[in-house]
Order: C-alpha cells, then structure tokens, then sequence
C-alpha cells in the first residue's frame, strides 16, 4: 500500500508522477491529455487552478492573500494571459482570528485592485480545529490570451532560442526557509508579485516562445521540464544566474541549491536570439525586471538534459529533485 | 479578538456575515458587489468555486471525488449554464493512501465522463501529517449559460411564482450523520448526483425564474435568503415537501430539522405558475425527478419570510439557522 509522500507536493520527479497517475482515469474519457499550469479553452478562455498552504501565512515581501492572487495570476501571464477574473475557495480552521483572515482578504483585494480583476464567485468553509492549520486558500484566474500572436508553449522551443530570467532567483522560498528555520536576515524578502505588468511590456514581441513562473521545483525544475518534453537540451551558465547575497547565504546555511528554490515573481523566458537584447532591455526598464539576465540556451546537444557551465570552469548536469524540499512554501 | 467559528462555515446566518466581511476590501475596487455561488462573466462564462472536505470521505451514494465534480456542477446548473470545464485543486495529507486517492479520481473522471466534461488545469499539495485530514478537493466548473432566455435569478421572483422540489430533501447531510454517528439504515444513501441532465430538460421553459440547489443549510436556508433578498414572503407546506422516511428517522434520533439538512442532488425551482404542471411533469419523467413535488409558492404576505403550513394545522416561521450543524458534510 503506497503512501503519499511529501515530496509527491514538491513540484519534483514524485509530483510529475503523481499527477500522471491522477490524470489516468480522466485521460479514458477526456481529449485534452494535458494537464497545464494554465489550460486554454473554448479558444479563448485562459484558466488555471492553485492551492495555497504556505506557512508561515505573513512573511517578508507578502502573506497568504497576495500569494493567492500572484500565484494563480501568473500561471495566466506564462500562457500570454491578461487576467480578469479570481475565484477564491477558502479551508478555515475553527478559532482563526477574524481580523487576521480579513487581513488577507485585505491584501488579496489590493493585488486584485492594482490588475483590475474582479473577484466574481467564492466559497468558505470552516473546520474544526486540527484538521487545517489556520486557512488554505484556492485560487481559479481566469483571462484572455492574446489572439494576435502564435501561443506559447514547450512545442515552440528551438535550439538557439535564448534563455533569460527576469529577476534573482530563490527569494521566495528562502524568505520562507528563513522564518522557518528562525534565521534573521534584515534585507531578504519573498519576491511575490504579479507578474503580468511586466509580461505585458513584451508580450506583443513575436520571438518569445515560452514563458514559466519559477514556483515549486525553482528554475533548475522548470528548465528540466522544458528539456524532458522537448527532447532538446539546455546550457546555463552559473555565473549568469542571478541570486542575492541573502539567498547566497541562506543556501549555505541550510545546504539548499538555489536552483530549486522557489519563486513567486521570477519567470524563465524563451526567446528567438535575434529578439533576445531587446526583450531584454524591456524587461530591465520596469521595475520587475530590472534584474533581468540571460542564462543561457537551448541547444542540440545532450538531448532531453540541462547542463551547467559552472563558476569553477566545469559542467554538471541540472536533474530535477526527487523530493524532500521544504512543504508549504506555497 | 473575534475568532472563526464552526458555524462560520455552515450556510446559515454567521455564514452571510462572514462573507460580507470577507468582500468588503473586493467592493472597494470591484465592480461586481456580489458573490454569487456562480458567477456570469464576460457575458457568457458561467464560473464557481467550491471546496469539498466531506467526512467520511466515502459514503453511500458517494464519495468525495464525485461530489467536488456534482457540487460545482451543479452550482452551474441552477444558472441554467451546461457545464463543460472543471480545474480541481487537491489539498492532501502526506500518508494518504495513494490507491484511495486515485479510487476518488476514479469516481470524479467517472461524474466528468457522464456529463461530458473535460478536467482542463489541476493542482496537488501534500502537507505534512496533522495539517489535513486526509483530503480537501477544490473545484472550479466553467460552463456556458444559455443565450436565448431571460437570466435565472431571485430578481425575477414575483408573487404567485410557484415552488417545486426536485426530489427528498436531506439525504445527503442524513446519509453523512449516520455515518458519523455510527447509525446504519441501511436503504439511506445521499443524492449526490449532478443536476445537469435535469436541467437540460426544463431550461427551455421561459416560466422558470431561478433555481438553486440545497446545500448547506438545505431547503429552508435557501428559501430564507430569496425571502430577505427580494422582499417578498414565501409560504410551504410541511405535507408537500418530499421526505423519506429513513431521513425522518435520522432527524427524529439525532433532533435535525428536515428542512436545514444539506442535499447534493436535490434543487428548488420557482416557475411561473401557467408553467409550473408541465416544468413538474417534465421532472417527474426523469429519474433525478421522479419525486419532484409542488412545495408552495410565493406570496405577498409576510414579506422577507418564510412561513410553513404544518401538517398539524399551524403555521411556523422558517428562520435561517444561526450555526451549530454538522461541520463537514461536503
């Protein structure tokens, strides 16, 4: 009798496999075989679904109702979504202070407020004490993909294509570490914001092939996604990665390699190389992305892997994780 | 310090407060004041969101799988919208059986394949032990309301509009307390169903007004709120409202009252009354309708209440319930 597996949640090699079990009895009767962060149906319709559990609920850089909304609106911006509309399903725990849920609300509604989406149908449950550790929240957005442009997705990957991520990586999840672990560093905070102000910037810009948010798994994670769908490989190079000295530090204390740790503000960016400076310079004028680099690309050789040029003159291949990573981080 | 309470979460009265207060921050910037149970956006998506944490998580007529896809569909379904996408977030507790797990994917690609339904986009969490019980599933259905016929609301709800019950009310939230309190009887089994198939065959008739299916807090919470919403007084009669004598039962050894007991598979429709035989013959020719009853109607009389003509000779005001039912029954 198999159990379920802290790390079948942690975005790693447990949860591609969990969900390739889940999607079996859905696959016997359904024509869509893929289960996407965001799904784009009916032609124009974008959606996408999320489940938040982080702990703890406040952090440096946000709290569990911001996270709610970036988290889900920017698995709409990776397909090229606006987002338009939330709807938010609430798991309580008996005794949770009122004000301090109407706090997130609070937060939830300032981060709808500043993209303009309507929070349009929710619901509340609540449950006795023990069973939910103060309120998980679910988040559905749903937006428009721009019609005008090819879609992006995996399938448009070619070797060449130019890698770049829009900001430091890792902030989020060593925020989260941090305050677990009771670490202080002053300056570090979550990077969570919503990141469809910035993709808006470039999204009419015909070279960009794919984009995806670095959440659960980080950007070693998604890379490794890209390579095993696609059968391509992918070179970064460490030197290029950009990380703060917060989260340098923070990873050296608690062994972490800051290629897995999560986002929440960071996406990974394909671009055909004739448009890759100039996405770029797009994305350094706003203030999310002032940060940006390109790490590297898409390339013919070790096929269906991602290799790392790294700082000491060497290469080592970029796997993903098996699990065992930090839960409720999300 | 105000804290959440059980009854916050029931579908009564404390319910309608905390849901005032979670949208006050959304109404300073949104334009949609209301949060329906299913929202119409854009003109013609329909779109809710509900979380299921049912306990147990297997029971008769059902299990938590079929009813996180029935009771979102069926959310769709009473604005008349046929449901067509479902996003499920899962919230599971790390040593779950993983072969349970998948017996309720099973059970929900099972309720989606019946109704044509595609599972586009999903979502899993594994948190450690202790921090859920077992599984909560959030689901989010996407469907289209019909385009040629007036909107189904409490806004069109005039006087003389009749009142039909689709089938007994209170087998589910029965069917979940004998389980928790350890009753067997053993012909009891919940409604769990979706609704759809139902609807389909009425939502031609332009005399339906508004429909809604009773959940939590049952029959007598939904007619309380179209009495408050709109004003108008409504009137029933205790000898009409289909009841199964293994239901009574359940109420007479636990004290319930029939009319606050959740349904899953049961609705309430207001018809026109020139229309109101032939919607109740069309019900009664299916299976999901098949007990369908006339219950009352609505009236000019004691406005923003709800009376109930009793089999004994008198007549009770049906209030909202304030909280204290079972936690847990979807």
């Amino acid at each position: 009798m198999e159990k379920l597996h802290i790390g079948h949640g942690t975005g790693g090699r447990l949860t591609s496999e969990i969900i390739s079990e889940i999607l079996r009895p859905f696959q016997k009767t359904s024509s869509s075989p893929y289960l996407e962060d965001c799904a784009i149906v009916d032609g124009n319709i974008a959606v996408t679904i999320d489940g938040y559990t982080v702990s703890p609920r406040t952090f440096p850089g946000g709290d569990i109702g911001k996270l709610a909304i970036c988290g889900s609106v920017n698995d709409l911006a990776m397909r090229g979504a606006k987002p338009k509309f939330i709807a938010m399903g609430l798991i309580a725990e008996e005794g949770l202070d009122k004000n301090e849920l109407l706090s997130y609300m609070e937060s939830a509604a300032n981060t709808c407020a500043e993209l303009s989406i309507q929070l349009v149908t929710g619901d509340t449950k609540v449950l006795p004490k023990g069973q939910v550790d103060g309120l998980y929240i679910t988040t559905c957005a749903i937006g428009t993909p721009p019609l005008d442009r090819e879609p992006l997705g995996m399938v448009r990957l070619v070797p060449g294509d130019v890698l770049i991520v829009t900001t430091e990586i890792g902030q989020h999840e060593a925020t989260i570490a941090a305050a677990r672990y009771g670490l202080t560093v002053p300056s570090l905070k979550s990077d969570c914001a919503p990141l469809w102000p910035l993709v808006e910037q470039i999204i009419e810009m015909k070279g960009i092939k794919c984009m995806r948010d670095c959440t659960r798994g980080g950007l070693g994670t998604v890379l490794c996604e890209w390579a095993e769908s696609t059968s391509l490989g992918i070179d970064i190079y460490e030197e290029k990665i950009p990380i703060s000295s917060e989260v340098s530090s923070i990873c050296d204390i608690l062994g972490f390699d800051p290629l897995y740790l999560a986002c929440e503000g960071c996406a990974v960016i394909a671009v055909a190389p004739e448009d890759a400076e100039k996405v770029l310079s797009k994305l350094k004028a706003h203030e999310l992305g002032k940060k940006a680099q390109i790490i590297g690309q898409i390339t013919e050789e070790h096929k269906g892997y991602v290799g790392m040029n790294t700082k000491a003159g060497g290469k080592r291949l970029v796997d993903m994780p098996v699990g065992e990573m930090l839960p409720r981080i999300c």
